[in-house]
Order: structure tokens, then C-alpha cells, then sequence
């Protein structure tokens, strides 16, 4: 039977935690999935997750302690000492999971927690990987994998497979390589079982094998591993030299880590926050956008005062101030938002910036006829205020020049950004946005200005 | 060597194709991975890509036409009979590729297709899975999976997958089910390795298998998928009985979708539109929001219209229209897009509606004191336009209700959609957003006309 979190359950456990049934809490909690064990602690008071935790031990404590929010996880290991942590922990986590777990301990603390692993092979491993930068393939592989030699046979292979997969959760591939490690192809365990034990495995192995460099950026496995639909990527350094290999299970993470990172960015919000981040939290991460559009504000203030004669010409401007501000915001941050998720999506593509500059001045010029002669027919017809048709002339031609800069510096920034190493979503961010504000408002001001 | 595709490599491709030197394009091409062919024909002319394409064959050619982006493959499959179609490539795809290839096609060539395919059993479980919603576990599953009879041993098991497995790329697990087809359990290739010939295999499989109904909404096996770090989810029917299987990949594609459509959501585009779609493709996907902000932009001309005894008062309110439209509008979707991410990722929350408008009330309380602050002293000393304090506090004023307000607009929206089994991403869409910077602007100018 599945398990289904509910709050019946939730309620049982804080009954037992509350009584100190402990007897009765390993009973019901150790036959779930480790991360099931970590939703339920989610959904308890942090006092109440932590007596829970501390009930669990060996493998499933340190497999729990992988899966529950990183924020959790510093606040509990910062009460424990060194020892505990390596000993009861990180001596059970595979390498690339206790990597992951140490780098975020503070500095002094990682060392020493390296110094207690009894496993002087597995804290090798672990220090090799954290040497990585944690953004690239070799910061995100794990050190166990399966390989074999490409002079074996199929029956020494499944012996010798049989023996190093003991310390491995799940197999998927197993890696052929050469007396010096240079990684030589690929084999599936289907081949092995299909193939009989004499053959050797240079007839059946894959020599066609999708690697990629410990250096890579974590977006590039991302899409390296999607491209191909691979369930794993075995990581090469400069010499060919197999190092480690990358299952999917972490290459989800990082995409949809990376979605939400752009997802954040075009809604305001800074940094990863959730709905049950404390209410300080939350307000941290949303504090920063609003402030530069108040900053935003203030200017199109000075815009507005700044060119009052515009206002004294034709009073009833301001009915379009909203219009114009709203639509250059927009059309910007469609147009910057098209080229992140491209850029995003990792596909290649050979047109130059000012060929996709030329085609977006396509679209923006539909858009900018559509919307500008649209409110002009309005505005004709409606004449809101009896404000006599320069105001029409005037709203309409400011609404196709803010359109058309919108568009071209919306795909201009994120594609200049990414150029220059940047963040191309920064282009879909408040800055940028508060600017195309500013600057369509000014427009709109200095045309009511000068002309018709 | 990876493959890497570049200019170079695309140009010698346009010049064999231009000479027409099929025996070269051939020999350069079918080394590589059915990805890096559809890669190189989305480079090429809509007519170069076709006559690459045509020049491959079997499972290649059916492996690429799965690669291509769907709009390529409509087009191209509308111009060949139903015959061809079953026979050059449904036949050599995976029952859940053939089906999602086939369910593409106009209704009344899907039955023709299906009628021309040779095998029956392929052309029964194919039908079977187009009964299926797409968006269901059934809809994305495949029919290709290893099961085995809990009642047999390693050493039959190791025969049986060897025979079943001839026709599947790749095993992850090997299913365990009953005599009535009821699924048991799972079994891992590496266990079969590890244990003796004659051990039951009762004995070793493990029983806690993590299991979906066909029914399942795709977001839902995602979240499974995601949850337990799986590379192979089982489903089964009303019965318990073992149907499919889906596999990672097809996961990954959904994730990176699903966040797309909520990121297209927010930054204002419908549909499906990439850099390089057409001019005119990319302008229809951005038509709509525009004009919803069109109509909004009039809407808060009539609103200042109309209220123009606040200005009569206090003519220099005008300075901060833009302000408040832009405040109320980044507020609103920032509330939205936290509860869209928090509802996306699945997390169980049992947290009431009430309780979390009650936190939202909260963060909105301090976002509001802090920037209606911040707005006060700014007025208070520059005092733009010499307007007097009036001003001040009206903006202030009104900033601290919009804020508010659309702090609380902007939670309760996506989560009563959900409620209503609407798409939550919805609330940050362009209707909901123009509706904040309406309503904001009116606060600003009834609090105008009124107080202060």
C-alpha cells in the first residue's frame, strides 16, 4: 500500500511524540520511505521533528536527513558535535549526498567532520568531490558507480559487478574503461544477462558513450541528460579519465530548481521561499523588488513634474499614464521572458543577436500597429473628457514607439547578459522592468510635449 | 567523442544535401544520436530537414521523428498516407511513443494508421493506451516493461527477462506480479546478479513498491517520480493489476513543461512560443495579454476620468499614479506565484485557506508599513511640485490599503482556482494582474477625493 500523509496520522504521531511512545513511533515510522519520514517532520513542530528524528538510526536516519529542507538540516547538524555528525551520518550517505551535506557546514566545522569519517576511502572521495565547485558536474556527481575492464569477459564482469555493487543503491549502466581509467564505453546490465558468460565484453559494450567534463555548468548536464534521455552521466576529467557519474534523481532537482529560480525572478521575489517560510522570510525575499519599484516610482514622479508643460497642453494625458506605464512593462518582460526560456532550454541555435533583434522588430511591429491603432479607433470614437483628438494622436503614437523600445531592449538585455556571463533572467527582473516603466512614461510625456 | 553541433558541420550538411550526395549524408548522420539528427534538421530549411530526413530509415527514422518538435512532425506526417506512416515508423516506436505520435494526427487518419500496423498485439496495445487521457498516467505510460511470477526463481527470471527484454531499450526494474497479472513488488537487476540461480526470487524482491492508478493526473506521477527518486514508476488499474510503466524521461519533459506554462503564465505569453517560431506565431501568443492590459489601460483612464474632483483637490496626485498601478500590480503577483510554487511542488500542506491569509496578512502588514513609510518621509522633505503634506499622506495612505489588499487578493485567487479545480497559475496571469492595478488606482483616487 502506498503511503498517503494525513492529518489523522500527523495527530497519532504528535499523541505518541507527546507521550513518549517511542516503542510504538519506530514501529509505525521505520517501514516508511525516507521521504515520506521527511514530510512527516515537515508537518510537525520543530521540537516535535526533532525527538522523532533522533528515534531513527544508521541508514534511514542519514537517508532522512537528506531529504528534508537544506534550512532544517544546517539548524539541526549545528547542535550536534563533529563525531556524531560523521560517525552516525555522513558514514552511511553515498558520497555525492555527503558532500553536499558537509558543504554546507560552516568552514571549520567541514574538516573536522572529515576527520571522524572512519572510512578513509569514502572521506578521500568526499574531499575530492568538495573540491569541485558545487555548481558543476563534478560539485553534483557521486564517486559510486560501477565499472569494468574492457579485456573482461561477461563472467568476470557479473563477479566483479556483483562485488563493487554491494555499497551501490541502484545500478543503471556500468562503465567500461581501460587499464588507466580512460573511460571506453558503456554497457547494460540487459547485455550482460542476454550474452553468454564467455563472450568478451569488447564485442558488446557501447563505445559510443555520452560523457561530460567535471567542469561543466550544472545546466549543461541538465540538458545533456534530458537531450539524450539518459538515467546517468558519467563525468570525465581533462584526460578522459572516468571520475564519477550523475544520476537523474539529482538532474531534477537542478531543473526544476532552475525553473523556479527563473520563475522567481519575473515575479519579484528574491531568493527560495515557500509558503511555510516564516512570515519574516518571506517579507526578506519580497522587500527588495518592491523597493526598486518604489525607486521606480518616485522617478516616474519626477518624469511626471518634470514635464508639466505637457500637462498644461493637454490635461487629460493623464488618463493614459496607467495605460502606457502597464504596457511597456509588459511587452518588455514578454519579450526578455522568450529568450530566457530559449536560452533556458539549452538548444542551439546559430542566428546572430541582430537576426533575432531584426525578427523581434517584426513582431514588435504588428503589435505595436495592433494595440496603437486600436486605442487610436477608441479614442476617436470615445473622446474621453472632450479631449479633442491631439490627445487620440498623441496616446497612440507614444503607445507604438514605447511598444517597439519595449520589445527591442527586452530581447536586447537578457541576450547581452548572457553574453557578458550573467544571469539572462536578471533581464526579467525588477530593474530592467522599472526601467522600461520610466522610460515609456518620459516618452509618452516628451511626445505630449512637442507633438500634434 | 561527443557530438557537438557547430556552423561548420550545419554548412557541410546544406552542401551535400544541395549536391545531393545521399551516400555521404548518410554515412555522416547515422552515426549520430536520433537527438543530435533532430537538432541538425531544426537548423536546416524546412525542405533540407525533409530531405534528410526521408534518406533514414527503420528505427532510426522513427527514433528521430520522435525528437522533433511536434509542429515538424504534424506537418510532415499530413503529407504521407496512413500506410507509410504505420509501417516506416509506428512500427519501430514504443507503444507510448507510437500512441502520443498517433494521437496527434486528425481523427479520422488515427484509425487508419492503426488499421495498416502489422503486429497485432502492438496495434491493440497502442489502442489501448490512446483510450487514456493524455494528461493520465495512462496516457504517458508505455506498455514495454519486464514483469516476472513471484513463484519463480532467479534462474528462470534471468531466462524470462532475457527473452522479454529483447524488445525494450533499456530495463530499470523488473516487476514482480501474481498469477492474475496483480502487482507485487519490484525486483532490481542487481539483485538477480548477486544471488544464487536456484534462490526463490519470493524471497529477495522487495514488497514496498511504489505504484500509481492510471488514472493519476501527470503533474501527480511527477511529483511521485520526484519525491522518490525513481527512474521507472509501475501503474496499475482499479485492480491492482499492472498496466505500464513510465519511465523518467517522459518526467523530465513533463516538469520542464509544467514550469513553463506557469512561466509563461506570469511573464504574459499563451501558448507554447520559442525564439525560433515564426514571426507571426510568436506575435498570436503575445496578442492576448496585451490586450487584456489594453482594455485594463482604458479601464484606469475611465477611473481618473472619473474621479476628477481628487485632482481638482489635489492636482499633483498625479506624480504618484504610476506608483500605486505598479505597486499593486507587483504585490498581487507576488502573493500569486508564491502559492502557484508552493501548490506545483506538491509539498502536503493541511494549513487552512483562512490561516494562510491570516500569515499573508502578516508580511503584508510589514511590506506596507515599510514602503508607505519609506514614501512618507521621501514626500515629506522633497515635497515634488510643492504639493504640501496632503499629498504625502494620501500616497502613503493609499499605498499602505493597495498593498494590503493586493497581498490578499493575490493569495486567495490561485488558491480558491485550485479549489475550484482551475489551474492556479491563472491568478498570475494577465486578467488578475490588470484587475490589482485597476482597483489600486481607484483606492488612490476615492482616498484622494475624500481624506487628507
Amino acid at each position: 500500500m502506498p503511503f498517503e500523509l494525513t492529518k489523522d496520522f500527523i495527530e497519532e504521531i504528535k499523541e505518541l511524540i507527546e507521550i513518549g511512545d517511542n516503542q510504538r513511533i519506530i514501529g509505525t515510522v521505520t517501514e516508511l520511505h525516507p521521504a515520506d519520514i521527511a514530510e512527516i517532520m515537515e508537518a510537525l513542530s520543530m521540537e516535535e521533528a526533532k525527538y522523532l528524528y533522533l528515534l531513527l538510526e544508521g541508514d534511514l536516519a542519514s537517508d532522512v536527513l537528506v531529504e528534508i529542507p537544506e534550512d532544517d538540516r544546517k539548524r539541526f547538524l549545528a547542535e550536534l558535535p563533529s563525531e556524531i555528525i560523521a560517525r552516525q551520518y555522513i558514514e552511511y550517505m553515498d558520497t555525492d549526498d555527503a558532500a553536499d551535506v558537509i558543504g554546507e557546514l560552516p568552514s571549520d566545522k567541514k574538516d573536522e567532520v572529515i576527520s571522524f569519517i572512519g572510512d578513509e576511502e569514502h572521506a578521500d572521495e568526499i574531499k575530492t568531490l568538495l573540491a569541485y565547485d558545487e555548481d558543476s558536474a563534478g560539485g553534483i556527481m557521486g564517486a559510486e558507480l560501477v565499472a569494468v575492464n574492457e579485456n573482461w569477459n561477461v563472467q568476470i564482469c557479473l563477479k566483479e559487478i556483483g562485488r563493487q555493487a554491494q555499497e551501490i543503491d541502484e545500478i543503471y549502466y556500468v562503465y567500461v574503461v581501460d587499464d588507466k581509467n580512460h573511460l571506453k564505453g558503456v554497457l547494460s546490465l540487459k547485455k550482460l544477462i542476454q550474452y553468454s558468460t564467455q563472450t568478451p565484453i569488447s564485442k558488446i559494450y557501447n563505445k559510443e558513450v555520452i560523457s561530460i567534463h567535471t567542469s561543466a555548468h550544472r545546466e549543461e548536464v541538465a540538458q545533456k541528460m534530458e537531450k539524450y534521455d539518459l538515467v546517468a552521466l558519467p563525468v570525465v576529467d581533462d584526460d578522459g579519465c572516468l571520475k564519477g557519474r550523475i544520476t537523474i534523481d539529482d538532474v531534477v532537482d537542478i531543473i526544476r530548481e532552475e525553473a523556479e529560480k527563473d520563475y522567481q525572478m519575473v515575479s519579484g521575489i528574491t531568493g527560495d521561499v515557500e509558503m511555510s517560510d516564516s512570515v519574516l522570510n518571506i517579507t526578506r525575499a519580497r522587500l527588495p523588488w518592491l523597493l526598486i519599484g518604489l525607486i521606480g516610482g518616485i522617478l516616474g514622479a519626477f518624469v511626471i513634474s518634470g514635464n508639466e508643460q505637457s500637462l498644461e497642453r493637454i490635461p487629460n494625458m493623464i488618463f493614459f499614464i496607467p495605460l502606457i506605464g502597464a504596457m511597456a512593462g509588459n511587452v518588455g518582460v514578454q519579450s526578455s521572458s522568450i529568450v530566457v526560456q530559449g536560452l533556458a532550454s539549452g538548444v542551439n541555435d546559430f542566428q546572430s543577436i541582430s537576426r533575432k533583434l531584426l525578427k523581434e522588430l517584426g513582431v514588435a511591429l504588428i503589435v505595436a500597429f495592433v494595440l496603437s491603432g486600436l486605442i487610436l479607433i477608441f479614442n476617436l470614437i470615445f473622446d474621453i473628457g472632450n479631449s479633442g483628438h491631439s490627445l487620440a494622436y498623441i496616446v497612440s503614437f507614444s503607445l507604438f514607439v514605447v511598444v517597439i523600445f519595449a520589445s527591442l531592449f527586452g530581447t536586447f538585455m537578457p541576450l547581452f547578459l548572457n553574453k557578458m556571463k550573467f544571469d539572462p533572467a536578471l533581464a526579467t527582473g525588477p530593474f530592467i522592468t522599472t526601467m522600461n516603466d520610466i522610460l515609456g512614461l518620459l516618452v509618452y510625456m516628451v511626445i505630449g510635449k512637442f507633438l500634434f
